[in-house]
């Protein structure tokens, strides 16, 4: 399981958001279930890479304190069809009270984990990462972006704070990259990296002389890649006293998700793509209660 | 464009998490953008039926009262690959800090029209509804269902306040349909529809003769639906001194999307589908910003 | 005690702000109270039906997990002059802070649940079910329903989206009860109940026609009522076919609280009033602490 | 008008509460309103005081800037029945959306404004003045003490902040009024004045000794505070230089309302009850809808 | 340590706000940290008078229920260089996320602690009490004050809403002393105390025969003082029949607090001062973690 | 004026928690202000660098849409004592409920701004930049940081999550520098540097050998970092094949701010400092109203 914060006050309150909405001004149904205690099950119906168990046991504990879940597959681990995922047990009418909120968090996010898991896999033995995009659900990035991570991805960016990219408006704008980048400079955090999107390898060089801490190679062909990137590894050494970056961190954008092993040796530092999240299904899981209690 | 209102403080509320989320503590190529003021317009890149235009105007009226949006493209309305969908203007640094999450919500939300009006297509000319479920994203339910109405289906329940449903575990705790659906009645608004999960027809019709409003068919096959449903119609007609339901409305669920035809004659009046929201891909769509502003 | 939903975290939030507006920066006599642990009893001060434990016990719990309270009168049963209705212990601090905003919660509920008791006992041996309406206090609609269900009514909609329903403008701006009925019936979800607020017979059997779930009688007198029920539930059963309504839902509004045993034998399912909840005095409670602790 | 402070944002948030608890998803009927443009106004169906104007106008303008209101009869202001409140005029689902949660903010005020006054008058010519308390509707406790003053009355403390009033059970944890007076203006902001309520003439004298603000004299009878009212005044006058009172200020407590011309001669400052708050009916204010918009 | 109100949601509510801000998104160091248990003490660099305690515990605790807490010098205690001031144990993750916010909180109200007990010293002897006033750094005014009243102050008022405060504006909008001070005593509550700010031994004399209850002399000489404080008591006393204050409370405000002892014999009430808000630097307390968890 | 970003919900936010908390119930003078209109200035008492103008104009503006706010001296340029700095007009209510809110904000941060703009001076010539830390006031980090960049310095991180930075601790629990920046890399997103705090030239030699991109040199003598900068800056040059950082970014810190100037030959890129937060006074402005208004 990937480290996760679960401390922040803003999780709780979204998640407390999660519940409003299903639960509205109370479950109807409570009634029906009445002061039971009751146990259940998740099954998964089909293999996967599971997500979302902290977050469960978060939910559930908003509802009530005295809620028992045993997660048998951790988060990032896989699971076959069929599998126990967890245990759960405790009021009856809070397990209902949940159920559908908890499983739409984790057949969503394990749809992310699965889905990643199976694109890193074309990358093992080569030194690229896959990396997400802001293209994210509104309003659940921060789980979904742990999803990537689960999957096997690291993370690309959270927000517009959190590092500087420049693409070909803000160049438009600020008139040239060089002057972009500068302009950024000046006024953001000294922590923050500064990310210039590149058409041509006319303007990955220009960035790279101004000091990019990294540069996105925005829909250039394997083949071409694997001649632009050792030219731009170097002139990031040779240009460092003059200013340049030194070190350059390459990423490639605008993979189709397909194709992605034939990236595997153009020496790229990342890849990124919005696909695990934006196109991948929802696994599906069941959760089923048991007579006995 | 199907009904909407936009008018509740909680959408508001909604819309500044998405935005805070995005913003962080600021967008850091503001400084790049300057004090231009811009304009840009929305291309899809592939045919679908539009969804989330009044969640993007209002998005910006968030950030700025005087960005202006002109829809081209009506929420509900089909387009075909390269149409012009919206145009938006107003100061450089609004455009920008707004352009990812308003793509983000209408990208996902129209992939959730297409794929229902997708599959409302294959129920052309029958009395049947596409309906939806509870499966949907946390924390942005009532987007994702204003989608489905956009592609042409109905809402089911919001949540678990709005009707009762009482499926296997709710019967099993209060000791049978008889007994479940009384308890319900007796402490629910008299404006909640009860609604029974039904397995067999033994079910069903235990259902319509304590006057359930509604019998959800749980993974009935085509054929089965064919004798089941005028049995049930009847029987609500028939038990409507003793209490029956009169006029009793047929759910089938468990339903696969793809052989979804084969229903077209089953006579039932809901079909329900969590499919164009779990298993949808979201569209792409380009937002190009103008060169002579 | 009826069914409540105490596990939605709305409700902790709304007791939050009860706090907030009678702590304000903070209880000045605090310190003269100090480290003292404390017992208290609350005692009626007339007859009634009690409601509010549950607030209560949540209310305390927010403010410190270890005070203790022992509900004597369970809520929805009667309590007489004098008698114990609960008991309370903990830090006197946390006694003395909460008290006020408890006895408020709970004096103003068992004044709703009392004279709603008081109207129900008129329409026993009949069919008919006494209904709120939405004219509550703004901000705890959610406490003064949950009150009438422990006075023996049950609740109306809670709310515009809980159910449809059209008065006189509605239809006046849609151009006709038909039409509206329709219009909105295919806006809404599947689930919604839709009702019809008629003025006279016709209008009432256009509803019925059209396949209104409900018909809200308003202003009708108990003799006229005695003629048109029959006629709306006969022409209901007959329209089935038509698209009719089958079994109709009929609501007396309009009635004088007074005079409510005179709609005994009108064989309508509801009567609605707002009176129990608009005209109901607060009930008077008194907290005395324990000397010996 | 009394003086009112619509500025503070917390009223914003506690107006959007009142919104989303009508508003909940959203309202079904909006569909059947269309986008007409309406005009309405209000008629009182009795005689009384309005008030509630400046949150009615706040409310419209949470939901729609456009919404145009003329408020006809002023907050404090008594109108006969028959009387025009206020016109409204705007888009109709808007007018639809606010109508009831205005209605009832304003019918509930108005009827505390309305019972208010008639104590009010009762004490014309003396130099009392009509105070309320604590007990108030949880959650609208600042609109409930306009309403008092919109009657004619004037506000005791707002909250557990806003003054010290020691009770019998400080008293009693601190050891005497004496020690719970001194403990409490040690810690208290030196703004705050120290209230004691007194059940026998030499409680009330300890307080007026160690220079208490005032004293709330509880269950004296109007002959008895005839002569303990004098006395007290006297006393804090000649104990000023051994840290007495100086000036008094005292309020009988638990009066009953309907004897309130008793307490007229009895020369207290104030008279404290909660009744216009507890005790009052709403006032029925109808909302109607003019055909020709 | 002075009486402190923990209680309120709404200082849970502040607190969750300070750790938003250092968490935001999740603390990228926590995966180096992992599992480890661990213990930490926070040691003083400077002498100082202590103050937070209350508030670090409340704040670790809203992170984990497990963290344990050992305040070794209390709130308003002193301390010296080099001492020990609290224990802290719990899981490593807890301790290094909530760290920089519980000494951020604390270096900073102890500063305000102690630069407020190096003037109160200087008044030790006199029956004159340090007040604060409504300069404090936005946001944190309840900590602020809290912390003048760790170091041997008494508060201010809070707010705009906490006592009725005349300045030169007030008297020249509503015509003079008089005018202003009878319309604020007409609307606001009984329990309001009035304070008129004078800047003439005319305009104080008109506020006390009014009735105001303290007059702010602004920057009057302590020689000026020494002779209007006495002359103001006597008008107050002899005015009393008239209306007059009776007893005054006499404030001096627009002090230097470098020459606060000049004014030990003036005989005022009350000194204001901001300084120790305003001017006063963070103590610097170290957090050290041990080696052996 | 540096770039701010305004747009953020989360900004008005924390505006309102200030109004809230100097308006609490409501300004009690608004009834001696009456609906007179007002205009005022700000002087300032002497001579700083500006800063708060952007908050002050989005505070006014959450009360009065119409308040109009003109500002004299921009946010980060200089003034003389004596200088008008701003100029507002509008409902004198408003003012006067905003003053001493605004007045706080810019007060507070013009102390900071001043602060560091002292310290940058003694920088002028270096290619080194003063930067600030996390010692920052709990609640308001955003406007402290806003106002070092005001004064000529640029920010730190933000937070926990907005780069990670290894110290003593984090190093002893991981198991060393090497193996704590590989476990903060296998999990950061690749956009979040990574620091390492070092105490000594050998920490500091493995930090860059693993490829950290900054390095924090923390409590080394002037003299000690001419001789460790250009060995560090080598060995980055030479290591970066291995791994090693290419360009190391080498910060100093534990600067006593009244040395800084012996650091201006040091070499290093950063001095980082918490002196102007922790240590400023406020600056002094007054709002004087205008007579003729």
């Amino acid at each position: 399981m990937p480290a996760l914060n679960l401390i922040d006050p803003a999780l709780n309150r979204l998640l407390d958001h999660f519940l409003d909405e299903d639960l509205g001004r109370g479950d109807l149904t409570a009634v029906a279930v009445g002061e039971h205690y009751g146990g259940a099950y998740w099954i998964a119906k089909q293999p996967g890479v599971f997500c979302g168990g902290p977050f469960i046991k978060l939910l559930f504990k908003r509802l009530d304190d005295e809620v028992q879940i045993r997660q048998l597959v951790a988060d990032g681990e896989s699971f076959i069809s069929g599998q126990r995922l967890l245990e759960i047990e405790g009021p009856a009418r809070i397990l209902v009270a949940g159920e559908r909120t908890a499983l739409n968090i984790s057949m969503r996010l394990s749809g992310v984990s699965t889905a990643t898991a199976r694109l890193v896999r074309e990358l093992v033995g080569t030194n690229i990462q896959l990396v997400d995009t802001r293209k994210t659900t509104p309003g659940i990035r921060l789980l979904e972006k742990y999803a990537v991570r689960c999957g096997g991805g690291i993370n690309h960016r959270f927000g517009l704070d959190d590092a500087a990219m420049l693409k070909e408006n803000h160049i438009a704008w600020s008139g040239g990259i060089t002057k972009a980048v500068k302009a950024v400079r000046a006024a953001a955090p000294w922590t923050s990296r500064v990310i210039v999107e590149a058409e041509s390898l006319d303007q990955a060089e220009e960035a790279v002389r101004v000091g990019a801490d990294a540069v996105l190679l925005d829909e250039f062909s394997p083949d071409h890649l694997e001649i632009v990137v050792p030219k731009l590894r170097e002139l990031a050494l040779v240009s460092i006293e003059a200013g340049g970056s030194g070190k350059i961190i390459l990423e490639a954008s605008g993979v189709d998700p397909m194709a992605i092993k034939k990236y595997a040796s153009t020496g790229v530092d990342l890849i990124s793509t919005s696909s695990p999240i934006t196109r991948s299904p929802w696994l599906d899981f069941s959760m089923r209660f048991e007579k006995n209690h």
